[in-house]
């Protein structure tokens, strides 16, 4: 596993934005923050999906990027910029270095769907006014756009682009790492590459990913630290075993969605109120909710 | 066609919303809404899919629709409401109200994937507070939820619940006539239909929807009046023929998307300025214009 010198690496937490009917649930917020310093993750990512960066407004993005900034215990802070118009973009860009941000993270959201072309123009408008990096947000299963690894060479071109945050790597350590090996070919050096979906990072930092973009991290950091640091230590076996342990928890962001899920967890642990998510999403049924109970007390998650 | 007492029926224009580099390109607005008054449409809906209501803010929606029912020359004028958190609907919903729209066009837009509870509940939330009638916009092109027959049955049962527009029919008649009647079977028989998709109106109208939910009619108003009235009047050979000569622009809409085309018709004609669409849109190619320009001279569209 190598990795440059860039805020996007290796572990970098999503935590939730919880809410209440008014607004940010500001205490609750802060207080992930807290736990995620005391965990020495090695960055945190306000505003990713997992902290629902399309529900908010300006506003309240604004203030969640100086609150994070302000509570993360001098840990590089990325911020979230997507949109889905070029000028709302440029001034969350605007708004997050002005809080602080060490870098921001930018997925290509769509309603109409975007070609090649214009997903290109929006990296370039955006990179042209930005004085951080920017981590490429590829995303398919919220942003509905499909990257090729073309294009994410084009972009990889533009001038702050500091990694890719990949959706996944195949299951299977072979295949992974001829993914991730292909990926690099096309890519400038610098460029660092952070695999996202959970249940596939100790495989994506096995087979040459830089980091992993982590939801669990971002609510419960230990175990992802642990698979981390071991998989930065050339232990494979450790990183592998302790991905294999939370194997049920897997299971569960698999059958409902990481964001459902580690919500639910973030309610059983009394980190964030409930409901904590922004109508019109709801939580998890009671039914639903039982299994998480069961998986947090089977796997001591805390 | 049958079509009962509604704001949605039976022909509504869906104008596009013109954009400047600095916002709306009001001039260019309120001309195109002279042009569908001129052309007596039956209503006309400000801020669907092809007004991109998803790239304005809530200033910005809130003056559209006020120039909307201004310049609608009495027509009925609906407005879109749709965005991502509940919170942000209850407001659009007010300021479209108080604007004067006679109906309100709700999607229900995702990011991370809603369930049909999920889906239920944001019409359940709106519908409570409106005092005008609501469209169900089901496009799960732009909004990625695709809904049950079963959902539209719930959903329908709510207060206010006037129209579903509902994202095409079949293409043989036979089995369009067939859908349409399914689905009538499920809902109150107060819940008219309309279909989108303007290749398939022409169909989609003589075998039993209530209305035609039109792209073209919001920039080319009169071919679609026309099919409209045809199919009306129970002249389905018209209302076909109309169509049948109107395919090479069908088929342009089916190959780059009817935003793209609709808005390069627009600026062929001198309606809007170029570029139109909010970037990270762009318009089409030269090339693709060419084609455009073709069409349009050949059919004739002004």
């Amino acid at each position: 596993m190598a990795h440059g010198r860039n805020p996007c690496s290796p572990d970098s937490a999503f935590p939730l934005t919880p809410t209440t009917d008014d607004g940010i649930d500001e205490k609750a917020f802060v207080g992930l923050f807290d736990r995620l310093a005391a965990a020495e993750v090695d960055s945190i990512t306000a505003l990713g999906s997992t902290g629902c960066y399309p529900y908010f407004d300006r506003d309240e993005r604004a203030r969640v990027a100086r609150l994070a900034v302000e509570h993360a215990g001098g840990i590089p802070v990325i911020v979230g910029i997507g949109c889905m118009r070029t000028r709302e973009v440029l001034r969350l860009a605007e708004d997050a270095q002005r809080a602080g941000a060490s870098a921001v993270l930018l997925p290509p959201m769509s309603f109409h769907p975007l070609t090649a072309d214009e997903v290109f123009g929006l990296y370039e408008d955006v990179t042209a006014e930005l004085s951080v990096p920017l981590v490429v947000y590829d995303n398919p299963g919220t942003t509905r756009f499909t990257f090729t690894d073309e294009l994410h060479a084009r972009i990889a071109e533009l001038p702050n682009i500091a990694s890719i945050k990949i959706p996944g790597v195949p299951a299977t350590p072979d295949e992974a790492e001829a993914r991730i090996a292909h990926l690099r070919a096309v890519l400038p050096s610098s460029v660092t590459l952070g695999v996202s979906v959970d249940p596939l990072a100790a495989t994506g930092l096995i087979t040459g990913c830089d980091a992993w973009n982590s939801v669990l991290a971002g609510t419960v950091p230990e175990p992802a630290v642990a698979i981390t640091r071991a998989a930065q230590a050339g232990d494979s076996a450790s990183a592998t075993a302790e991905s294999e342990r939370l194997q049920p928890l897997w299971d569960l962001l698999t059958r409902h969605g990481s964001l459902r899920v580690v919500s639910a967890i973030a309610e059983v642990l009394g980190l964030v109120g409930h409901p904590t998510l922004p109508r019109p999403l709801h939580g998890l049924s009671s039914d639903e909710r039982a299994d998480v109970v069961e998986v947090v007390e089977r796997l001591a998650l805390h």
